[in-house]
């Protein structure tokens, strides 16, 4: 497997598949890799020539006050489960390389990056948006790959990629969890024994939400509440917001109807978790 | 000469161009054509095999009371210009193919579009820079032109296609002028023929500005209002700015020195018309 750490050293790789009429599929990742990252490298192993993943702590997406100079990092073995999972090559570039002094161009989406996760982290979803598109037009992929976890994010960038016309296909994969259900996330790694008991309390009101809604329940208010409550039942949850929104434009819903995300962002501890699901109300 | 009209229109030209090998030239245009757009297609057309115009007026960077609506326009006459230039198709699309319901992404450079023409038309370069991506994706041009008349434009554009890594060069085309001095610009026609005469200040103060540095002067509050009080001794003018800058930064001078760039804006009645020199000045 190939390690790329410039911008002109992907370009010369990425040309070379080109000459050889090769499809390419990109996995952009922040890295500290688990089943979830792989489950997207899989993904793109099967649909195209070539899988290039990308490895980038991105600066511009984390707040002042957030969690980017502790985020875990461990390259080394980053590279031997993307080898793993067929990756091709790993672009693994340092902050100076993509945001070079006089750096200052950002893309942003309006409204969709506006509530659930972008109204907690203002600028989030803006340092996502500029990388990604950074990483198109690096890679200048066929296809790339996103997991369902980060339901906001994929919507966000598909948006982004409908509105500014990128030639490429985004694909979204279903969020990997535990065996107990909860959500593979790198950021797992920051909860102690106690408080990864704790977190699984944002599955379990998922799971609530959601048998609420299959038993019958059509009032948004009524299921937020039993969510709420099974959340703060746990020690050491702070909730960040609990949602019941339009899955397609992410408004919030008071009946529940159409397609429907449940979404929630909870602090277990200092550390800021996510997970959603989404349902299908025909009635 | 094709005309296209629809994204999927071009790229199906443009892949069809690709898969012969051949090179691509694009150059962005709002129509209403004149001899400083058609040189911008004759050095498209000696260094690309395709060259491919878009002509469309792009309301995101007028504001809301500016000329979008009576913008003139002509695409026959655009279209039989275009041809005789050598552009082997132009691209005209609706307002709404474009920008269709829910449009919501815009692309920003900061710093550089805050000052100039930035201060004057709040959120004119974010359209720019947002079109002007789209039409990079849906073109994929190895090399666009832009016309050094819009100095600060081009300055954007450059700063946006290296930070968002665009894989396409950038080439900047001297500015076209009447005989007399006027640089040529589609506003030139709301001009009356008493305007039409005053319009020359513009170019009239760049020449005495240019003068003064040259005989040595290196204050440029002397140079400014030297310049502002040419322009102000028309009939019907009324100056927005007369800047004395970093040419490459954009920030404004007190000394002269180095690559300099002399820029204004000025009202003739009721049109706003622009101009700008670079200088070189070292001692």
């Amino acid at each position: 497997m190939e390690l790329l750490q410039t911008i002109a050293a992907v370009r010369n790789y990425v040309a070379a598949a080109r000459q050889r009429g090769l499809s390419i599929g990109l996995v952009p990742t922040m890295g500290y890799l688990h089943e979830g990252h792989l489950s997207l490298a899989r993904a793109a192993r099967q649909q195209n020539d070539v899988v290039i993943m990308s490895i980038f702590v991105n600066p511009t997406q984390f707040g002042p006050n957030e969690d980017f100079a502790r985020y875990p990092r461990d390259l080394e073995r980053d590279r031997e489960l993307a080898a793993g999972a067929g990756v091709d090559a790993v672009f693994a570039p340092a902050v100076e390389e993509m945001y070079p002094a006089g750096y200052a161009t950002y893309v942003q989406v309006e409204g969709l990056t506006e509530v659930l996760c972008g109204a907690s982290r203002p600028g989030h979803f803006r340092g996502v948006t500029t990388v990604v598109s950074k990483l198109f037009n690096i890679v200048q992929p066929d296809r790339a790959y996103f997991g369902q976890k980060d339901y906001q994010q994929a919507l966000v960038i598909k948006r982004m990629v409908r509105d500014l016309n990128f030639p490429i296909e985004i694909i979204t994969i279903p969020t990997v969890r535990e065996a107990d259900g909860l959500a593979l996330s790198s950021r797992n790694k920051y909860l102690t024994p106690e408080q990864r008991r704790s977190a699984l309390s944002l599955h379990r009101a998922l799971n609530l939400g959601s048998d609420l809604i299959k038993a019958g329940e059509r009032e948004a208010a009524v299921v937020r509440r039993a969510m709420e409550k099974e959340i703060t039942a746990w020690p050491e949850t702070r909730i960040d917001y609990v949602a019941i929104s339009d899955a397609d434009t992410l408004k919030p819903l008071e009946k529940i109807a159409g397609r429907v995300l449940l979404a929630l962002a909870v602090w277990v501890g200092n550390t800021r978790l996510i997970d959603n699901v989404v349902l299908e109300v025909n009635d």
